[in-house]
């Protein structure tokens, strides 16, 4: 077949349409869905009322800095708007815009159908495994066909509407703005009122997780919403309009364009269509595992997309099979990325045991050996992406100049091409999460608290794994925006007349000084967010104390604490300390840019991807290990609850929550806002650099 | 002046002899000290003996692993011993051979006399600071001079004798193959000691530091030795002569390489001189503070040695004052970092009581910050190093082609001017520390403690300030390590008539591919260690159960201990735990190698210098400030010895060991091996790689 651009706009928006029209029919079928117990019905809706508090308050500060970004981006970008070229300029701002406000959406309406979904997964746990479910998984997948739908929808119309692939880059810092404070904010939000009312409540006074004495209570599950939700969606979609954006600039510099844009928007077509038949086939039955009906939805997306796209180049002129396999070998070697971190952190496989055993000699031990496998636990994923892109490069590069980036580019494309489905994933786990706390604080018995139980952890094997997923997709496509880069760099040049940029050279020293400035900032800007968490989480302490200790009856469940004053604790703290983190983020680039000039910048590009892989790995693995050694020693084992293994392990988990939590994730967030800065700053730092 | 290059070899020969006979002389000097406590006398010969017993078992395992690389370099370096040039293959293994010999004299005598001064520290501390200072001081400036003397006498010697630069590099790899044993075994051992000790003796028994019925007590004393006395010295003697030895190598391939190779042994021999004048100077006044008596001494130190560079240049024929600069920058910006880093482990400074203020809250507060402040401390020190060698190489470029990469070079020679110094400084700490020891179990009474307790603080605030001064030497060095690469790399292209590489694009999916793996090396390489760490501790905390159970009055001091099984289990585990960690970083390099080819490399080793860096900075930091958090605590602050802050600052503690002690600076010898790896391996890595 040969098939024009326009079909494949049409095809796009068409898609986009059916994932919306199945996320409504998913939503109707989780609110239909009974919701009687009176005592679950009240706390869910003061869960829903927190989380709407705060994502109000988030979007409202964002609102302001969203603002003002769109003010400087339309007075400068692409270029000065003094020198001309208005019309540019009114492009790249919408869509900034469009950018920020499609996250907006997609995250408000993920949240909602999620805390709407964690009451009846609740009561429909009564029944057994096979409903609540369904709940649970359809609850998150609204949020993953709504992330994916506006990510293709929003880039379709991006590129048909201003006929320019440089403007997505716009488009994509929107969706970065966005994701910096829904990602970081939330998971300084989660985490905040996780410790706090984990020290208070588990560790002080011996109460249960979610026992309704504890002011941090609701804070804890509506974090789990904010953080885990909305944030991850966020994310997610900031990653797949990046990975998708970054295709599309290098195939609209292609001497095939045409072809390659058109490859790309199939590819995305195709995996939001593997993701809906994915979601659609989910399901457990009366005495199956949650876990293996996860993944095997996420392994059937990866074969049908697979599949899909082998038929798609298979019958389509123009399409190349070395593309295909670029894309596949970035969709596999995603799988095994997340099989690899499934063996760091289930608590199955020897190393969580081992950690688990660690423990008993003491918490040093706990936080050596987790510590240490978390490092190691880096290799296989960071050989994993370097594997990946020499062989999409290889593979691509005989197609002509340009090709072999453009295949990088569409091996984070095929990786992230099933991400409707590992969003779906994703989501489940904080809905089964709150369902399991609300079953608890419901008074529904013990074996709804058990059913509750097996789907949470469930939920928390898959986070791993998925988590995984989304670094390793975030190391390539960020591969691709460096190539991204380097075309916005040479663009400016060559208006200038100078000499174009033909590559970074390590031995260049101020490609040298960027990347060790870059290797530097992940460091940095995680720290700045575990030291946020720190003081946040201080905070609500002294309030929990503070109920504690003036209301009476509060501690013999006479009284009911005042909720509410921890959920604000924790919305103004977090938004309040994840601002210098993304300022110092932003600054630093710009540092280094009039320092240095581009090549610079290409070298803090790398240095800051680099150790921002690794840190991240080592963050999320070594975090999701305590909580799983934690969980394992709970379960029983090397003393069971309450032994000297047990305090360990908690102190383990406690330091994991931030690092898997807030700061892990966050940093590949950092790094697409870092990148994106750069691409559109670009034409400065060309003219008014030191070096 | 016109000077020849005889000229230098001569003057660096005598200067190296002069160093060598004042060394002979403060031997003298200490040994005639006075020695009268017979309890005293007693238990420093056993840790004498058990240091002895260390190094004899180390130096054999040495002996065939370095009789291995011998045979394997005769045969194959620098080209197949069978394509002929066997006299090129005699030097070098005669080089390499002359490396490890030397290290390890330096290395022997150095911690023979260590051993010597720590009871005459402690006799004398009866009398005050003054002169137990001077002993502990000059003990360990015995160290400094015998490396220095050793590093810059073996390097004029190689070269003198074969008149070929790149042989130079054999000798360097035989001086890292001794440290990486020395200071990663050493490491090894004294934390494992260190936290056995801690974990029965402080912990469960809850007797005092130094108590003689711990059966670790000896061992811990040897470790200190062992680790901070040989281990830092070998490592400091790898730095030193992997820095003049890349500097040479460098100045051979230069235009004016005439010149160069005499400034560069102009600055070798002058900053042994200034080291020796900084030496001669330091003391302290009855009522002065060790601590300041040690800075001084180190800035003097530098001044003189700017000046003396200063003067050299002004009056030879053919210096440069731009290599001055260059290493002047190199000098300061050490110095720099050696501030910052006081900075972040001071416990007078805000950073250490912030974390000991966290602890107050509890343990997974006094990790999550100190994690958090350790990598924010290396954003300093990563940031100075990028400064420095932007500057020297911008300084030193417009000499002529080469002469910006010498520059760097020149850098990291300036940065290691003053290593006699930082030698003295740092192994007169685990001498004030066996002396505290030793004074406690010698029953000096309390007014002695205190005054061995002020010498050994002093020794712990400078340790941290040395350790960042030769991660950031070593940090330099690195870089001109890899420019020595690169030189050696062409060397083989052409060769065999291929395309030269001029630099190593990270654009380049093989270069790109090398970097990701090259920054998992650092911390696959440092988990080992820690790992080792943990479990040979394991194996001594049941050896130490075990005597407490079955010798009779061993709890209320009727009995001694068996100390020497405790320190068999030290030696062997931590050989035996050495061996996977460094074997995993040389296979890593040739599989690199081997897959991507001299490219591939060049970004393995840019990988693994940026990551090394960045962990090392954060574990030798992070660790310090912990360490010295628990000593403020244990001061009276945050509720003092005993309190809840305490008990979390002592976990802290015990994290922190293995990071500062054994993994942190276990990593700059793990980039040198490397590096040299690669240059000598690089005609294999040209002839057989697969892309």
């Amino acid at each position: 077949m040969n098939l024009s651009a326009g079909f494949f706009y049409f095809l796009s928006f068409i898609t986009a349409a059916v994932a919306f029209l199945f996320a409504l029919y998913l939503y109707l079928w989780v609110k239909k869905q009974k919701m009687e117990n009176r005592r679950i019905a009240d706390v869910s809706e003061l869960i829903r009322e927190g989380a709407a508090a705060f994502m109000r308050r988030e979007y409202r500060i964002l609102a302001v800095f969203a603002g003002i970004a769109a003010v400087l981006i339309f007075l400068l970008l692409p270029t000065p708007v003094w020198e001309g070229g208005i019309a540019d300029n009114i492009s790249m701002t919408v869509a900034y815009i469009a950018g920020t406000v499609l996250s907006a959406i997609a995250g408000k309406i993920g949240i909602m159908v999620a805390t709407l979904s964690n009451g009846r997964a609740a009561e429909s746990a009564e029944g057994g495994l096979k409903k609540a479910f369904l709940i649970g998984f359809r609850g998150g997948a609204v949020m993953g066909l709504l992330v994916v739908g506006c990510s293709l929808a929003g880039v379709a119309l991006v590129l048909m509407l201003f006929g320019d692939t440089s403007i997505l880059l716009g488009f994509s810092f929107g969706a970065s703005s966005l994701a910096l404070f829904a990602k970081a904010g939330g998971g300084i939000f989660t985490k905040t009122a996780d410790v706090a009312a984990d020290l208070t409540g588990k560790v002080e006074l011996g109460i249960a997780e979610d026992d309704p004495r504890n002011p941090a209570v609701i804070a804890d599950n509506v974090g789990d919403n904010v953080g885990d939700v909305a944030g991850m969606g966020a994310d997610l979609f900031d990653s797949n309009v990046a990975a998708s954006a970054s295709a599309l600039v290098i195939a609209g510099s292609l001497s095939g364009s045409a072809d390659a844009i058109k490859m790309v928007f199939c590819y995305l077509v195709l995996g939001l269509i593997a993701s809906m038949i994915g979601i659609a086939n989910a399901r457990v039955g009366k005495d199956g595992s949650p876990t293996r009906a996860l993944n095997s939805s996420t392994y059937t997306t990866t074969a049908v997309f697979l599949v899909l796209t082998a038929i798609a180049t298979a019958l389509t002129e123009g399409f190349s099979w070395r593309v295909w396999g670029a894309s596949s070998v970035g969709l596999l070697v995603g799988v095994i990325i997340g099989i690899t971190t499934d063996y760091f952190t289930d608590d199955t496989k020897p190393i969580v045991q081992r950690v688990a055993k660690a423990s008993s000699t003491g918490p040093a031990f706990t936080i050596l050996s987790g510590v240490s496998y978390g490092f190691i636990s880096a290799l296989p994923a960071m050989a994993g992406i370097a594997v990946s892109a020499l062989a999409a490069y290889k593979l691509c590069a005989p197609m002509g100049e340009g090709y072999a980036i453009f295949g990088i580019s569409m091996a984070a494309v095929g990786m992230l091409s099933i991400v409707g489905m590992i969003i779906s994933n994703d989501a489940y786990g904080p809905i089964v999460d709150n369902a399991r706390g609300l079953a608890e604080m419901g008074g529904l018995g013990e074996e709804t608290i058990r059913v509750a139980d097996e789907l949470d952890s469930a939920g928390n094997t898959v986070k791993a794994v998925t988590k995984g997923f989304s670094i390793g997709a975030a190391g390539l496509t960020v591969i691709s925006l460096l190539g991204a880069f380097m075309s916005e760099a040479n663009v400016v040049l060559m208006e200038k007349g100078m000499e174009l940029i033909t590559g970074f050279d390590i031995m260049e020293p101020t490609v040298f000084f960027g990347i060790l400035v870059g290797a530097s900032l992940p460091a940095l800007f995680s720290a700045m967010l575990i030291l946020g968490v720190d003081r946040n989480a201080e905070r609500m302490v002294k309030e929990i104390h503070r109920q504690f200790d003036t209301i009476p009856g509060l501690k013999e469940g006479n009284a009911v604490p005042d909720y509410s004053l921890c959920i604000d604790i924790a919305t103004t703290g977090a938004l309040k300390e994840l601002i210098p983190a993304g300022l110092a983020a932003i600054i630093m680039t710009c540092v280094v840019g009039f320092i240095g000039g581009p090549e610079a910048i290409g070298g803090f590009l790398l240095g800051n991807i680099v150790s921002g892989l690794l840190i991240a790995l080592f963050m999320s693995n070594s975090g999701g290990l305590w909580d799983n050694s934690k969980k394992y020693v709970e379960a029983g084992n090397e003393g069971g609850k309450g032994s000297n293994a047990h305090k360990a392990a908690v102190i383990g988990d406690t330091v994991g929550d931030p690092f898997k939590d807030t700061a892990g994730p966050s940093i590949n967030t950092q790094i697409t806002v870092v990148s994106l800065v750069a691409s559109l700053l670009v034409s400065f730092f060309v003219s008014f650099s030191i070096f």
